[in-house]
């Protein structure tokens, strides 16, 4: 009889899972059960589509339950499963009609996360919304046509508040931030975060280490949130306090959850039971750097880890890359990107010896006109000499430049190394000495005289 | 005694390495002779001044003589070095008042290049033209302001000849461009190479496989340029035929060239005369890729070098780094670049045995606005899965992108460990599955049906 490989969750992971598998493997048979109304969509999109960059929320839809039938993957939209049996190897799954129990060989959860909601009074309120899925969106898109909001506090300075602020914004509201710690970013590095903060005050108020009281609706459609420090009147709240790793059914199962509280996995992306898989925004991955997993719940992470799993369970085993952490966002005229360790207290806690540069470079040269300051932080371990990760902001040349610095976490290049890279110069597009290269170099001087 | 360090050739190379042996070491005497009447400018600039994008040629100049003079360097402009004496250790310069004979404990070589001039019939005719120092702007510049010609012709399709094309396009000048070759830019690779040529077809009539058999200057400040096919009648030609190691001074002193015919030199930048240096436009480096001299006469590279020879001779030794070959260009809307090895045939002469593909991708998500097209075309070893190189062509996100296979090249990286790199994404600025990494995945997957 042909193998059966079930999957939990139809977006990232569990796609990449059913398509790789399927190519790995005509014979499998493969079935993604997903308790909601989406599938294989691009949740990075959503915060352009409230801003309106993107029209439908159906354009997000990479491929449809129909496509993916076309390939023989059997997508169930609408199904939920309530239980994981390992030892019998099968699952329960609830849908319009009923329950049904569907045994596999083989198990993906890609469960993926929810978003936080932090225990404050009144976080329920009517024009309260959180932003993590389709129907989340839609819900913010209705409430913003129906009521048309003049003002919004956004609660939580990551990147998905930060991209909220921006869609909002965009849209004519008047914004409000609010972060619990002393920086937004702050897995960006503090030079950064306080160049994008300053960027970000043309934009919107920003209220830095101020906890969230209470929630009040107050009648004509106000709100008022109350902080540390005074008290926000506004129309709109969105918070965007992270993500919680979706493991409750994993648990219940028996299945192990790491340090991280995100599902623990080996090299393979098994779990404690080696025919159950988990990837995505619910399981741990290695970290580039420290090697050690790490919970870092991100897109390229998921599809990539998919895949690999889609490959082993179907006849190939493959090995799950580490994570480096390397992340990037637009905010306003600003890019902003992030790889492998930017903090020094982390690199500590990580048993390195950390050492720490931040230089300010342009994205052309020097005589080349409209030239823009491009800010790098670059953090190595002093006693081995090895790039530990970067932080960098520019109004241009930024997106990529991070992925140099990526690159040479791969190799555990040692700042000679990244000195020495042969980077591409032309005038319209950097000084003759990139700024990636200035960086490594200033960091090597401050080395040389320890 | 003081140590005394003498440098001829005040540009990219000599320049560095003057700063750096300064900074190395207080004691030092630092003479650097120039035979023309600038020094330390970014030469990469020219294009843009003559396009108009840079106002003053004087704006291209990094630092000069009097900066350079505070930190106690001798730049000495017009002082043409016309004998090195090896054995003997000093050298014979001649200035506006005779000659004088200079001794010297360490010499650095950084003599340049000068421009190619093809043996053509008419190439000395008022109105043609090579681009390759300040003075050589200027006295175009002074023609274009006189003649105003309506139409030129660019000898030479590599990205010299391509910025002059740009450039005098954009002065309103109808421009044809010859290429002796059957594509342009062929260090960039094949695929990039038609896709340029492609957009430059909006801008310019391309004559491809021709040679120019003579010019003759007639009457009206018109000139006929008599091609293999046909002939173009113009009122001004740019000669943009490559560069020659300026090598003669060198070569009558007893110092060695190698096969690429510019200076060769050891891991440390010395000639055959060890207390003897050459860097720059007249000295080979060592191949990234293949571990072999290559003559690369890119600004980085020369700087670069320049400083290790300017820290070597200051008493701090130091290697020089390989070359991948890195190169950048803007091409009116286009960014195109490459690195390492881009031509099967030039990897099969290194014993290589090459896997190319050539992926389409894209410069944004799929489902964000105002998405550009991006070409890859990645080269590896089948035998032992190493890159070798890459060129690339887009209207965006090309310039830094290339930097990641640069970095790749640098640590000898296989496609499998390309493809697992930890990559930046973000909706404005690519797809989850980067460009490069679709690349590496597509050769991964050629790679694994051989």
């Amino acid at each position: 009889m042909n193998k059966h490989f079930v999957i939990i969750g139809g977006d990232a992971a569990g796609m990449s899972a059913a398509s790789k598998a399927r190519r790995t493997n005509p014979d499998l048979i493969i079935d993604v059960f997903e308790k909601g109304n989406w599938a294989s969509y691009g949740a990075c999109g959503l915060p352009y589509y409230l801003k309106g960059d993107i029209k439908e929320l159906r354009d997000l839809i990479a491929k449809t339950p129909e496509e993916f039938m076309q390939k023989n993957i059997h997508l169930h939209l609408k199904h939920e499963v309530t239980r994981i049996h390992p030892e019998e190897k099968y699952v329960i799954i609830k849908n319009h009609s009923g329950k049904i129990k569907v045994s596999f060989d083989s198990l993906l959860i890609s469960t993926g996360a929810r978003a936080g909601r932090p225990n404050i009074e009144g976080i329920d309120s009517l024009g309260v919304f959180t932003l993590h899925d389709m129907d989340s969106a839609r819900e913010i898109q209705n409430y913003l046509k129906e009521y048309s909001p003049k003002s919004a506090v956004v609660l939580g300075g990551g990147y998905i508040g930060i991209e909220m602020l921006e869609a909002l914004f965009s849209r004519g509201i008047e914004m409000h931030l609010v972060e619990l710690l002393p920086h937004i970013l702050s897995p960006f590095g503090i030079d950064i975060s306080r160049k994008v903060e300053e960027h970000l005050k043309q934009y919107a108020d920003l209220h830095l280490e101020q906890s969230v009281h209470s929630i009040n609706r107050l009648d004509k459609g106000k709100l008022s949130v109350k902080l540390n420090n005074g008290t926000i009147t506004t129309e709109m709240v969105l918070v965007a306090a992270g993500i919680i790793p979706e493991v409750s059914l994993a648990e219940e199962a028996g299945i192990q959850c790491g340090l991280t509280r995100a599902i623990a996995t080996d090299e393979l992306g098994r779990t404690n039971f080696p025919f159950i898989y988990a990837a995505g925004d619910c399981a741990e991955v290695k970290n580039m750097v420290t090697g050690k997993p790490d919970y870092v719940p991100l897109a390229l992470a998921a599809n990539r880890h998919g895949r690999s799993i889609g490959r082993t369970v179907g006849g190939q085993p493959t090995l799950l890359a580490p994570v480096a952490g390397t992340a990037l966002l637009k905010v306003f005229q600003l890019e902003v990107a992030r790889t492998g360790i930017t903090d020094p207290e982390v690199a500590r806690k990580h048993k390195f010896n950390p050492i720490k540069v931040t230089v300010d470079s342009h994205s052309r040269a020097s005589y080349y006109p409209a030239s823009k300051p491009i800010k790098i932080s670059l953090l190595a371990d002093r006693d081995s000499s090895r790039i530990l990760g970067a932080g960098m902001v520019g109004e241009e040349g930024v997106s990529k430049r991070i992925d140099i610095i990526s690159a040479a976490l791969s190799g555990s290049y040692t700042v000679d190394q990244l000195e020495s890279l042969d980077l591409a110069y032309a005038p319209p597009f950097g000084p003759a000495w990139d700024p990636v290269l200035t960086a490594a170099r200033v960091l090597n001087q401050k080395l040389s005289f320890l």
